[in-house]
C-alpha cells in the first residue's frame, strides 16, 4: 500500500479505531450467511484478515472436493474484512468485480483465506486473498475489485 | 459455438444422450451443497443451463442485499451443468478460471443464472452466464474457463 | 442497459451529441499508439463501437500468430469508446480492471473488436468485447471495468 | 510452486536447461513485436522474468498517460517467458485467460513487469506478475492462466 495524504472526504483511517476488529468478529460470528456454511474469522489486523472453513459433506461438488464457489465467498468476504478494517464508519464497500483461480482441490480439514489490501482509494479499492488447506497448500487464490461508496447501494 | 470434427478423443457428444438432462435434473436436485443453499435447476438443454435460488435471510450480506459469492456459485455451476450436456462419460470439468462482475443488488425474490457454452475444446472449454433477478434486471454475470480431463484431478 | 433516471452529477448523457461520434472518429484516426498498431475505428454509435487492426508481421508472437496483448488493446479501447459515445465532456473513463478470455489463434486478416456498454453508473461503468476475425470466428472476448471521474486521474 | 514427481509426458524440466536463459534473451530482442513497442528482458531466472519499457509519446491514451494494454502486453508476456524457463522443447505455452488490474497511472520513465509462476500443470499453468514504474509503485498487476500443448495450436 503507498501511503496517501489524508483528506476531509477520504473514505479511510490511518489505523483501526480501538473496538473495530472485535466488532469485525462479531459481525461475522452472527452473520447469518456464514453461519450456514460454518466461515469463521480467524485473523484480522490493519488491511489483513484471515477467514476458516471446515470441510463438511454438504460443501461439496459431486465428485467430493469442496466446492470452488465457496473460494469465491471466503476471497470476497476476507478482502472486504480486510478493507473494513481502516475503513471510516459514513462509507461501505461493495463488490464490483471478483475473480477466483483453481490450484488444487481440497477433500477434507480446514482451509484459510489470508486477504490483503492492494489499493485504497477514494472510490475503488482493490485486495487479494490467498486460499491454503491444512497442509499450507495454495488451492485457490483471487482479487477483488470493491466501490467505496457513502452508503448508496449502486456506485 | 463453432463445430468441430468429432475425433476419437474428443470429449464432447454432437448431442446430448437421452437421458443425460434427466440426470443432470436429479444430480442438482440431491446435490448436499445446492439443497443448502436451495439452488435449483430451472432449465436445461443442449450447451444451456439456467439454475435458479430463492432468496433467504440467511443469504445475505450485513447489508441484506444477497450475498455476492451465491453469484459465483449459481455461474459456475451452471457454465459446468451447461457443459455436461454433451460431455462425454469419461471425462469431468474442473473449474480453472472463474470470474464475476456485479451489476445490481438483489433485495429478494428469485434469481436465474443463464449459461452458455461459449466454447469447447479437447482440453480447455468456456462458458458465461448473465444473472437476472424476478423482474428481468442483470444483476451479475461470470465467465468460467475449465479444464476437461478424463477423471484425473487435477489437470 | 437498464435506463436510469437523469441527475444533476449523472456522468451520462441520453444519446450522443451531434458532433460527437466525428470526434471519437478524429481522435482515434490522429492517435499516435493507435496509429502505431494500426487500430482504426470502424463503426460507432450509441453504447456500441468497433474497432479494426491488420494483421502485421510486426505484431505477432514467436509462434506466428497475432500476440494476444492486442486483444487486450483493442478490447479496452473499444469499451472506452463506447462509453464515451454518451461521456459528458466534464468526466472521464479509467479502466480499472480487464479481463481477456483467449478462444482462437489469428494467423492474417483482419480482426474487429465489437464493444458494448453493459452498465453505465455514477461511479463504475461496465463493457464487453467480442473480438472476430475475418470469417466472423470469436477469437477473443473480454470484460472492462471502468471508473467514471470528473477529470481526476486516480479514483 | 508446489514441487511435483516428474513424469515421461510432465511437460516442466526441474532447472533451466545451460543455455536457455540467453536463448530467451536473443527471442525477446530480436521479437518484431517487442522491438515496436520497446520491450525488453531485463532479467530472467528459474520461474521469474522481468520486462521492461520505457515511456514514449506514441504509447499513451489521449489523456497522456501510458495505454493501459501495454500492461496487459508485459504481463501476458513475462508469465510466459517465466512458464519458458522451464518449458521442456516439445511444449508450448498458450494464453488462456489474462487479467489486468490498473492500480496508477504512469506518466513518464521505466515500468518493469516482475512475473513469477504460481503453479506448473500437465495441461494448465498460472502465473502472475507486478507492474512498477520507476520509483517502485505498483502500477498495475496480472495473473495469466496458460494452456500447456504439445506444439498443437488449439488446445
Amino acid at each position: 500500500m503507498e501511503p496517501r495524504a489524508p483528506r476531509a472526504d477520504w473514505p479511510f483511517l490511518s489505523e483501526p479505531p480501538s473496538d473495530r476488529i472485535e466488532l469485525q468478529r462479531q459481525l461475522v460470528a452472527s452473520d447469518p450467511f456464514f453461519r450456514l456454511l460454518g466461515v469463521r474469522l480467524e485473523d484480522a489486523r490493519q488491511d489483513h484478515v484471515t477467514l476458516a472453513l471446515t470441510f463438511r459433506p454438504d460443501l461439496v461438488q459431486p465428485t467430493g472436493i469442496m466446492h470452488g464457489g465457496l473460494y469465491g465467498i471466503l476471497i470476497d468476504s476476507a478482502i472486504a474484512q480486510a478493507l473494513l478494517t481502516t475503513l471510516s464508519p459514513e462509507f461501505v464497500v461493495v463488490t464490483v468485480h471478483l475473480d477466483t483461480k483453481f490450484l488444487a482441490p481440497v477433500t477434507g480439514g480446514e482451509v484459510f483465506a489470508d486477504a490483503t489490501v492492494v489499493r485504497k482509494g477514494k472510490r475503488i479499492a482493490h485486495g487479494e486473498a490467498v486460499v491454503r488447506d491444512e497442509a499450507g497448500t495454495r488451492v485457490a487464490q483471487g482479487w477483488g475489485v470493491f466501490a467505496v461508496t457513502s452508503g448508496m447501494p449502486r456506485p
